[in-house]
């Protein structure tokens, strides 16, 4: 059976392996995306984020458990921004959600935000279509608030779950200004501590609607069945398929970013960006002289030599 | 007297409004900037990371108390990845600082890590360069080592300290890989605690050599003239020139990156963008075929169409 064959019958080991494919951008790994690419289309795609310590992957554990009920597939794509230190996620992470390893329609993975030229997780939405193409109907996205990049990576989820709790400090001064905007959910975790109480008070003075606010408690489960109804209502609210068209609107704009770089350098090539650098180090070239000329070279005013 | 000469001269409110100027993307930076380019030269960078609560930030106050002895002048650019949700740097790490703000040879500020499209820090190196008209001998760039945008960032560094401290708990497994590759100095700090002795051992029986590590003290003050030393025999090895000439490969290779996205996307047009991936999205094209003729159009096969 080929691999997309596989994926499609909702093979986790394959599944993995083309997102390790797609990370490590193996030439290969394209036929086997546009084979899958006609049967990839709308999925729930819902962002998670807040900061470490908040208690996110706790409550994707639970959220798994919930959704999994309906008997429908769970996919949660960890997002993870230690990876470049660690090479993956951390372990603690990973073992707490060990009990849904033997789960065949749950599918748990970090993906690396490895960065290519131009800046792009060109891993994330490709993984994203690997799952919905496998019918993978609920997808998570989990990502750590803290770097633009992670809050960059939430454009491409049709809802964002913003996890906050108590004791993460100045924090909750630094959320106040671009919660809003994220989150469409603000999930107030350890709700059953009475700090989580006080946290509830601080963000309603500080003027976030009630609505916005559900307190939940990983620790005690409580709230879970709450969220998942919110959870449900968000999307219908936001049509599944504006929800993917999000999605590939997100997608286009990273893959055409990349592509542009990565072409744009083969054009100017390694030697004259060598050189200028050089010519700016020695103070013959000011870098935005020496810039404008490259650009030129990438686009074609003065064809690109070869062998270059 | 104009912007360029007052910061010439060391004036630290038009290093500051410049630095702004560049955050913003101010067209008319640009001639300020070209103005100080030949009086930018070979300065000592150095990055400061470390995950938060390692005290990275107490530490840096230290070192800019025992630079000053020298009657030098030192800069600090916080590169602080959770300035998107704040729009700004944590008060707190600014109140530690507020210090040196009498001091008109220090210049502390943060830099937002904002990112335009190409995923550039691209005021950093400009803010280098500024301070380095400015006769800043020694430059400090702090960093949370979380992202790998933040990793990234100290490739314009010439000396790189990792700061840990006991307690960081799963960090040690994660840095263990990354560590040796990008710290030349790894500072162990809050080696006056018993669980700093601990921290040393462990690092140690992980195969770090004993000539990488620095136990300090930020609370006590411990350990700093040392690390002086250490930073100055660091960048003693490693020649002044060579490190400007690196921070000069490192900010062409992120001009060319951010121009070539701006200039692509100008090129390819955001309705012809939003086209594809509205095609995209009802599956009448896959992303990769769609991806191509994108690319083609922004580097001239076809050329672009006018108004778009």
């Amino acid at each position: 059976m080929t691999l997309a064959r596989k994926i499609r019958k909702g093979d986790l080991r394959s599944i993995a392996r083309l997102i390790s494919m797609v990370e490590n951008d193996a030439p290969d790994a394209l036929p086997h995306l546009k084979v899958l690419f006609p049967h990839t289309g709308p999925a729930r795609i819902i962002g998670i984020t807040g900061p470490a310590g908040a208690g996110k992957s706790s409550l994707i554990n639970l959220l798994i458990k919930e959704i999994r009920k309906r008997n429908e597939r769970v996919g949660v794509l960890a997002v993870d921004p230690t990876s470049p230190f660690s090479g993956g996620a951390f372990l603690g992470d990973r073992l707490r959600m060990r009990e849904h390893l033997a789960d065949p329609l749950v599918f748990i993975r970090s993906v690396a935000s490895r960065r290519g030229p131009g800046g792009v997780a060109h891993a994330l939405p490709q993984a994203v279509r690997i799952l919905a193409a496998a019918r993978f109907k609920t997808i998570l996205i989990e990502t750590v608030g803290a770097g633009q990049d992670e809050v960059g990576i939430l454009g491409l989820a049709g809802v964002v779950l913003v996890v906050l709790a108590p004791g993460v400090g100045d924090e909750i001064q630094a959320l106040k200004a671009g919660l809003l905007e994220i989150g469409d959910l603000l999930l107030l975790n350890k709700s059953d501590l009475p700090e989580g109480r006080l946290l509830e008070d601080q963000l309603l003075r500080a003027g976030i609607p009630a609505d916005l606010l559900l307190p939940v408690s990983a620790l005690k489960g409580e709230g879970i069945a709450t969220l998942v109804e919110r959870i449900d209502r968000l999307c219908g609210k936001k049509d599944p398929q504006e929800i993917w068209r999000r999605f590939c609107r997100w997608e286009m704009q990273h893959l055409l970013e990349k592509a542009l770089v990565l072409e744009g350098m083969r054009r100017v090539g390694a030697g004259l960006l060598a050189k200028a650098a050089e010519r700016v180090a020695r103070r013959e070239s000011d870098p935005y002289t020496a810039l404008t000329a490259l650009v030129q070279r990438g686009f074609g005013a003065g064809r690109p030599r070869k062998g270059r």
